[in-house]
C-alpha cells in the first residue's frame, strides 16, 4: 500500500535557456502594474538582471527596482520592502535571485495583502490571502524557493530563523532560465547545488515522501550526480547548467510537498552562531546525516548509488554505502569544506546547538527519530 | 541542453486508500453548495458511490445526483447535464467515474460559467472562465482525466470526437482512492491500465516531453510493469491497486503537459466505426506504434525495458525491442484482444481510417512523423 499523501498545485513553471526574456509579457498577462523587481545588490552589477529588464522594456512594463534584499532576510528588511512596494504603488512582484530575494518577496507579499506584522504569520497556513501577482526567477540552482510555499525569515533579536509555510505564498509563475547561472562564483555554485541535492535526498527520506515526489527527487539526484562537477567548473555551459537548474526546481517542487530532514535541523544553529552559506553547510552535513538514517534508508540509498557514480554514467548496481561515499566525494571535489570546524564551530557549542537542532520541525519528517544526543553525535563527527 | 517546456499547475491531488471519505468536507471547504454528483448509471448499483455519499452525509452536504453521464459523452448529453445543474441550483461539481463522467462534468462546467454551446469551445484555450468548484474522483485507473485539462466529446452527427483543452477545465482537487477500483471487471481493468500505460509511453515520446514529465511517466511505467497482472486478477487488493491508481494519475499529470502520440490518432477512427473500449483499443495498438517510433526512441525504450520485465522485479538491462515485446506480453496476459479485426475492423476501412488518423492533432507531438501511408501500414499489421 502507498501511504496517503497530497500534492499541492505549485506555480506554473516555464523552463528553458533564454526564457527570462518573456518575463515582461508574462507580468503583463498576470495583470501586474508597475511590478516591484525584488533582487539583491550583487545581481545587477553582475549583469544577471539584464535579460529580465530588457524583457520588461520590450513588453512596455515599467517596474520599480528594489535591490535591498538581504541574505537570510531579517524581519526588519521585510518591513522596508513592504514600504517600498506601497510608496511606489506597485501591483505585482518579480523576485530575481537566490532564496533571499525570493523569500523577501514572499514575506513582503503576505504583508501587502494581509496586513499586520511578519511574526503574525510564522508557522503553517496563517495568511488568509494570497500574495499579489508573483513571478519567481532563480539565479542560483539551489533553494528551489521559486516553486515552494515557504519563506524563511531571520528574527534578528532572538537570533533564530522562522518559517512562513502556506499555499498563499506560491508564485503564479516560476521562470527557470539556466543562462542566469552563468556568472555564479564556484563557491556559491557548489553550495547551491549541495542545497538542491540535500532537498532531493531529504524529501525522498521524508516520512511524507510519496512515489510522486520520489520520482521528481530521484531525477534531481541523477542530474546532480551526473553534472555537478562540470557545472561548478563552468556554470556558463548549458549542457550542465540546464540539468542542474532543472534539478534544483524539481527538488523544490518535491520537498515543498514532503518536508525535509535533520540536515536542515542541524544547519540552522550553525548559521545562527557562525553564519556561512546555507547550502555549503548542508553539503558538509549531508553524508553524515545519511549515515545516521541508513538503517531505514538502505534500499532507497542503494537505488541512488548508480545515479551518483563518479563516472557520470548510469553506473552499475551499488550499495547504500556507495551512495553515501559518492556524496562525500562529490562534496570534496566541488570544494565544500570538510568540517564544521572550518566554519568556526568549536566543542563548547556542541550541547546548546544540539539542543536547538533537536527542536527543529524537520525532526518530525526525518526517517529516523533524532534527539539532542543524536544531533550532538553528528556535530561531533564533523567538528574537525 | 534541455528544450524549453512548461508545467501547468494542475489540481491538488489527495491520494490514498479511504480518502474518498473526505470528499464531503473538501466540497464544503471549496465553497460548494448542493454540488452536482456527476456519475454513470452502473456505479451506484455497484456500490462504488457509497464512500462518497457517506462522506457528503457526514459533512452535512446535500448533493444532486446525476447518473446519466454517457460513455464517450455526446454534445447533447452535455446540454442535458447543464440543464440538470441549473434546475437543481447546484454550485459545484463532483465527478465520480471514468473519463466519461469526468469529461461530462468538465464540458458541462464550461457551459455553466461561460454560456454558449459546447462546440464554441472545441480546440485550445477557448473558455474564458474557469469551471465551477470541481472535485474529480476516478473509479477506473485509466484516463487520468482527474488531473488533465481536456474533455473529449463525441459529435454524434459528424461521428467524430472533439476536444476542449484549457487550463479552465482543471479540477480544484482530484481524490484518488484505489478502494473505488475494487469491483472493476477484468476487461475494464485491463483496458484502463493499458490506457494509462499508453499515456505514459506517449508522453515520454512526445516532442514536448521534458525531464519533469518523463520522471512522472517512467514511474507510471514501472508501477504498471510490476503490478498490472495482479491488478486485473484482483483489483480489490491494495498492494496492486494503489500503484496502478497512482500510475494512471501520474501519467495523466504528465501527458496533460506534453500531448500524446499516434496511438491516440489511430484509436479514434476505430471508435468511430466500431465502438469499443478506448483503453482496450490503445492496448491493441501500443506495441506496434512503439515499433514504428523505434528509430528515435531506442535509447528511451531501452531504459524502460527493465521496468517492464515479466518478473515484476527491477530486471536486468534490456533493449528497446525487449520493452516492446514486454508490452505485447503484458497485453496478451491481461486479455487485450490481439487484433483490431477482433473489434470488427476489416480491410475495406483501411484507407479512410488511415486518412482520418493522419489528421489527428497527436501527429504533431509523435516522435516520428506519420502520414496516411504509415497509419495504413500500422492498421494493416493489426487487422488479424
Amino acid at each position: 500500500m502507498i501511504q496517503p499523501f497530497q500534492i499541492a498545485p505549485g506555480p506554473r513553471v516555464r523552463f528553458g535557456r533564454g526564457e527570462a526574456a518573456f518575463i515582461g509579457e508574462e507580468a503583463r498577462a498576470l495583470g501586474m502594474e508597475r511590478p516591484m523587481l525584488v533582487t539583491d545588490p550583487g545581481l545587477s552589477a553582475a549583469g544577471v538582471l539584464a535579460p529580465v529588464t530588457e524583457g520588461f522594456g520590450k513588453a512596455g512594463v515599467e517596474f520599480a527596482l528594489f535591490e535591498q534584499a538581504e541574505p537570510n532576510p531579517s524581519d526588519a528588511s521585510i518591513s522596508r520592502a513592504k514600504e517600498f512596494y506601497e510608496a511606489n504603488n506597485c501591483r505585482g512582484m518579480v523576485a530575481v535571485g537566490g532564496g533571499s530575494a525570493i523569500d523577501t518577496a514572499k514575506a513582503m507579499g503576505v504583508l501587502v495583502t494581509n496586513g499586520g506584522k511578519i511574526s503574525d504569520y510564522y508557522g503553517a497556513d496563517k495568511p488568509a490571502k494570497r500574495v499579489p501577482p508573483f513571478i519567481t526567477v532563480p539565479t542560483t540552482a539551489g533553494t528551489g524557493s521559486e516553486v515552494t510555499r515557504a519563506s524563511i525569515i531571520t528574527n534578528v533579536e532572538q537570533n533564530t530563523k522562522a518559517g512562513i509555510h502556506a499555499d498563499a505564498l506560491y508564485a503564479d509563475l516560476a521562470v527557470v532560465d539556466s543562462a542566469l547561472l552563468a556568472t555564479l562564483p564556484r563557491y556559491f555554485a557548489a553550495g547551491a547545488l549541495m542545497d538542491a541535492l540535500t532537498h532531493a535526498i531529504e524529501s525522498i527520506g521524508s516520512k511524507q515522501s510519496s512515489p510522486w515526489t520520489e520520482a521528481m527527487s530521484m531525477r534531481a539526484v541523477a542530474f546532480i550526480g551526473k553534472h555537478a562537477r562540470r557545472f561548478v567548473d563552468d556554470p556558463a555551459d548549458p549542457e550542465s547548467a540546464d540539468p542542474i537548474a532543472m534539478a534544483a526546481t524539481l527538488a523544490g517542487a518535491s520537498f515543498t510537498n514532503t518536508g525535509l530532514g535533520i540536515v536542515h535541523a542541524l544547519t540552522h544553529p550553525v548559521y545562527s552562531y557562525f553564519g556561512g552559506h546555507h547550502g555549503t553547510t548542508n553539503g558538509i552535513l549531508l553524508a553524515d546525516v545519511m549515515a545516521f538514517n541508513l538503517p531505514v534508508m538502505r534500499e532507497t540509498y542503494a537505488r541512488m548509488a548508480p545515479l551518483l557514480a563518479d563516472t557520470g554514467g548510469p553506473g552499475g548496481p551499488g550499495t547504500a554505502e556507495t551512495a553515501i561515499e559518492s556524496i562525500r566525494a562529490l562534496a570534496r571535489d566541488i570544494g565544500i569544506p570538510p568540517s564544521l570546524g572550518a566554519l568556526g564551530m568549536t566543542e563548547e557549542y556542541l550541547d546548546r546547538m544540539a539542543e536547538e537542532a533537536a527542536q527543529s520541525a524537520t525532526v518530525k519528517t526525518n526517517p529516523v527519530h533524532a534527539d539532542a544526543q543524536d544531533m550532538k553525535a553528528i556535530y561531533s563527527t564533523l567538528l574537525n
